[in-house]
């Protein structure tokens, strides 16, 4: 009953498996492999991306930071959700790596932000000229902190009024693969079709050990992320072990499965509270992370059951009255089993 | 015969085998898992070096820059020799990390400096005040990019003139395995008992896949370095696959037997070229690194045998008289086979 | 009819004679200048602060961004309010100096935050461990950039607050003149008696051509600031020319009886228009900026017969309904005349 | 006797007159002031440069490293002399705002570095791709740091040597009128017609308070330089102080006028020491600042008659035996007097 976060899972044997594989004999260093050739090909079919720039890096944090260091410059603010990783987990790389640019901080609910919130915000920038921080970049979770998901004509909205603002848009993919089986389209749709220029496409939270492709459908960025991934320490030298990850997740739609896997235990994991008496959700369950709550009782079985998950947000306490509602974080993942939901369920009941 | 670099050489089946074991199951993210407290017992047992504080990173850019970050403000200097891998080949992270720090720049043959070199430099940075940058920090390499290494002694003389100018000393050890078993010292006595604050420990370049460990002999900088290394993206989530490699590489002395067996090879590789007509070495060999010259006809013969390396330094070139001599690089490792050896020597013969 | 700006204005005679007794002869320079002595020493009695160490800039942005930058790490955050001119008017020029720092925005009527505020934002930073920027330092502007001042019992509330949390505080007063003739105390009690670690004493918006002074109170950072002052192109070689204008400012109470003017002034437009139908102030007129409302026709016959100031917020149009309310700022300055005050006041009537 | 440096020096009466004109009424701030509107048509006839996009900034530093930061990304570098301000003089200043940038130093007397100097290193930064930092950004010093001259025949080897590796190349003109006058062509010869594109365009050395233009002579920099002159803290609201001062020295060509009279008593100077017996010259006199030798009771006389200047290089010192040549720097400014002169020459002899 690990519920805590996606990243205490093991990773799938196919992973395991790939490493091994691509252990045989020597390989070129520093992305020259051609395992790496693999991965770039697979992303460019499966994304419908031709043209599109992919690169490697370890954790979600560089992804994201090293993309939006290369769309806003040190003077230019992002604007992102109040509650984005960018934001609140990433112990300020965004600035660092931008060289000291700002956030701006949007609201709505869910964990995200709709297109009127940013045009209010992209307005409110450009009052002030020189003296003022300028236009960045745009940033989305998909899907959100919440758990909740951005479908296309959402996102083309907002990338619509970004661009329309000439601000590029990079999308937060930490849960790409939870979101794109959760709407139910195809890669494409969920990215560049509707606007996206960059997308950090995750592959850690879904089963990798630390793996990461940043996709710059736009290539023209594509060397001074080179340079950039290069001076913040994250270019490998032994890239294969991270290209063979990657390749392994790429192929059969591993990506997909995995992130299926995970989503549908997150479904199940809801609609079974929801089934007792005193219980409600937070957000929508739309991926792999539910935001319920239950009555405290519930919780205190649960955890004396040895069950890993956070109470949420962090004001909930397990002190008080048996009947009163707690509210908890439970995030499942690709190794999360029918067994385990089952199990938690009838801690709780 | 693949000497391109210790970057090209696949991992032991130990490595293989710790990321099997590790996968089972669930385990703490971001550095609380169990594996990293046998990494850090260990290495503090190794080293003898009980308050030490460990982290782990996976590449040594990362290492070095993060490193250097915590002991040399903004407006200081890092003194590292010319051909330091800081310098030369890091695309700037150090001055990145350490937020527009600068680098002095000290000569001295085979890569290496000495004190003497260091209390110039020190000098002449304290002659101008406010006006120029401050004293940072000292960096040196071990072993060195010529293949060369530091004694006990040598490093000892360094730090004493470093501390005498309250300037701490870090030393990049991305070959500290390669340069140990060549001096054949203990661990503390190349490190803190002669003087050095901040060790880069070195595991990718020794068989690892993409791990090296930051030890802070001095633990006062550990929490910056915390935030500095989330800050730059450099803290993973599942960070048990860089324990579990690390804690390999620590086992029964695993990163010795394997960097005594690159210096092994590096050594017969030296002697073999030496025991032919028209060859000597650019820089004595003393851990996994020949930097020899041969007859240009030898290097054809390699090249066309499909031995991979590099001429050295870049002005060298195939084109001109058979029994000119022409310099390159060969670098050993771990997997590096006698056979391999011989079959090189056999080629330029 | 100038209120568009405290920084239109021009300076008094005072300074003009002061450049010119500066200007015989030959000067030590960068800071070395016997006019820094006294602007040292004047400071020093007139705040009662004997041990405080003193700087000067040319620019509030400076002053305020190199003192951040001192007390800020660049994995903080800087506490202000959401319109401080430090968040809205700088270019980020805090995030720059401090290395990437954030700025955490807080509210408040008034562009005043109060000691609950802060304490809940202290509150929620600490909640992320090493995923989330640090406390960094408080920062709270006197005058506000709303017309109202903190008194000495609100600051000492928010420094406690922030003491109490290890975090120091900043004071931004480009209008500290014109807030401490408002409030009626000593300098002393304005800052370092009720917690204000550093001040950034304002010269420019009340009567210099361009000279700020930096107050710390607390000198462990004095050799910190100068080094940041230097290197961010900060650091004046013919300096006395900076000295001269402080000198001159601090001389006789000059810069007390430069605000009172200007507040006089504020006072009275904001009376003279909530004397006519149809007006209302947006905030209360405590130092020398009026923030009010009246008629369009007003403001029309205003600015046909040249008055100069702007609309406020910038939501605010000249196109609409004659009797129709519309909002702006007016700003006094040392040099604005009771008559200025009343020929405005004629004109919107 | 003063000769330690021109900073120490007072401004000419037309500067204070300048001061005290512009300041009657209210003006404009943040550069919209008329003054700037002469200023930059002023710049521009003189340097014939009608595309030319002018800033004006207080300090040698700010206009370098801003300019700098322009025209070098953070990841590259910066080719200079090896005693260069930027390099010695202005810790870390380009560093910093160039985000990381490092300095590359090349070598040659006289404070000057040639076109085949440039070229060997940027062929040696390429050599290393993405590990390595990039080309940058070449800046020359003129007049140099030793009193020495660049021609525009010299400028546009430099120039061209550096265009065709794509690099652009900014000159500080610190001491730019003193070269000026010292070669003899006009502004435009010695600048963009020899390939500069961006001058830092002293006035403060050569007789202004603390005023120095930056001159893009391709403005597509130009936005990025104002945001980043903002952002810096270097953007006065009363702008129009620097734009009076900058104006003045504009006008008539004081400029030049002030420069000559410091020339030419460089010139005096050093023609008087070579004709005592004993005596040599460092540097060749181009510009205002005199290299030379004497014998060491000649300073001892000169010191005690109060003549300020440094001894040069730092190593020298007033103990030794009488008749041995000790070198010193002497520094002529605008307002340095024939009489000084004698005076000086009197003491030594």
């Amino acid at each position: 009953m690990f519920f805590a976060s996606d990243n205490t899972s093991p990773v799938p044997q196919q992973v395991l498996d790939a490493l091994t594989e691509a252990n045989k004999g020597y390989a070129s260093p520093y992305g020259a492999d051609a395992l790496m050739d693999e991965v770039r090909a697979e992303i460019r079919t499966q994304f419908e991306a031709p043209e599109a720039e992919i690169y490697l890096v370890a954790t979600g944090t560089a992804a994201n930071a090293l993309s939006l260091a290369c769309l806003c410059p040190p003077w230019g603010t992002i604007y992102c959700h109040r509650n984005a990783h960018v934001e609140e987990d990433e112990c300020g790389a965004p600035e660092f790596f931008a060289g000291g640019a700002k956030l701006t901080l949007l609201d709505g609910p869910d964990a995200k932000f709709d297109a009127a919130a940013l045009a209010q915000a992209l307005d409110f920038t450009a009052r002030a000229g020189v003296h003022n921080v300028q236009k960045g970049a745009v940033t989305l979770t998909n899907a959100t902190e919440a758990g909740a998901v951005y479908t296309p004509a959402e996102i083309a909205d907002i990338a619509a009024t970004a661009h329309a603002a000439d601000v590029p848009v990079h999308m937060d993919g930490a849960r790409f693969a939870n979101a794109l089986v959760s709407v139910g389209c195809t890669p494409a749709e969920l990215t560049w079709k509707a606007g996206v220029d960059v997308l950090s496409f995750g592959g850690t939270k879904n089963g990798l050990m630390g793996v990461e492709a940043v996709i710059l459908f736009d290539p023209k960025h594509a060397w001074e992320f080179e340079l950039r991934r290069k001076r913040g320490g994250h270019l490998f030298s032994k890239h294969r072990y991270l290209s063979a990850q990657m390749a392994a997740y790429l192929r059969d739609g591993l990506w997909r499965t995995l992130a299926m896997r995970a989503n549908t235990a997150a479904a199940e994991l809801s609609k079974g509270i929801l089934t007792l008496p005193g219980t409600s959700l937070l957000h929508p369950t739309r991926a792999n992370e539910v935001f319920a709550a239950w009555p405290r009782a519930g919780h205190r079985r649960a955890q004396s059951a040895g069950a890993q998950y956070y109470l949420w947000p962090m004001n909930q306490t397990l002190e008080g009255p048996d009947d009163e509602a707690v509210s908890a974080r439970l995030v499942c993942s690709w190794s999360t089993s029918a067994a385990d939901v089952e199990s938690f369920l009838d801690t709780i009941k």
